[in-house]
């Protein structure tokens, strides 16, 4: 019997993979990010989401500015292994850092993009300028 | 006011974004997989997912060889555009080619990794040997 991977495969893209955050109350997909292996084992030791930016290139704690932290309830790895699925607690009830509850906000509909969500604070207030 | 994105961001990533495929009844996430500006537009035309197959080099209609088509019931944008979360009807009840009902059955524990989540075909039943 084949064993079961335990970790990503952070061979296909670079150290990366992309993870899914779920609210583990209601189902809402809150956010995509991405992890390297540090990120994935600080999520793991920790219980609290961890990424990594590409775009700053460097490790993050969600949270970590606006104290919008995840608590991660359960961890699930895809049938091959490169990608990983969060169920988390999301403090502060909002995800995105526009301040909607998710950041799939945005429904495309026949007649153009409309903003879709929960708008629940403004990042004004919370990141500041 | 600035004008919403109404298609994805392609340029990031060579051409492909991320799209997650969620289950619009139970909000289940099925899957995770790619798409190019062709499997976008197949996708909103049809009402049927697309995708795009980095590892065969190809536009793919999921449920093209298993018949366990995904029709669209909803298509949201990431709040920087590049990434897609689908809502959709999972034809067969199955989103992976291994029978499971999701892709994201393994699940991470403290034991290791466990398989948790319903089988709902047998794949050599759907795609042979």
């Amino acid at each position: 019997m084949k064993e079961r991977d335990t970790e990503p495969d952070f061979g296909k893209q670079g150290g990366l993979v992309p993870a899914v955050a779920q609210d583990a109350s209601d189902g809402t997909v809150l956010m995509v990010a991405w992890m390297n292996r540090e990120a994935w084992q600080r999520t793991l030791v920790t219980g609290k989401a961890h990424y990594y930016s590409r775009s700053r290139g460097k490790l993050w704690m969600k949270g970590e500015t606006s104290g919008n932290i995840q608590e991660v309830q359960e961890v699930r790895l895809y049938c091959d292994a490169d990608t990983v699925l969060l169920k988390v607690q999301q403090r502060g009830r909002a995800a995105c850092h526009t301040g909607y509850r998710s950041c799939f906000f945005t429904k495309i509909t026949t007649d153009g993009a409309v903003a879709d969500g929960e708008k629940v604070f403004d990042p004004e207030d919370v990141y500041g300028e």
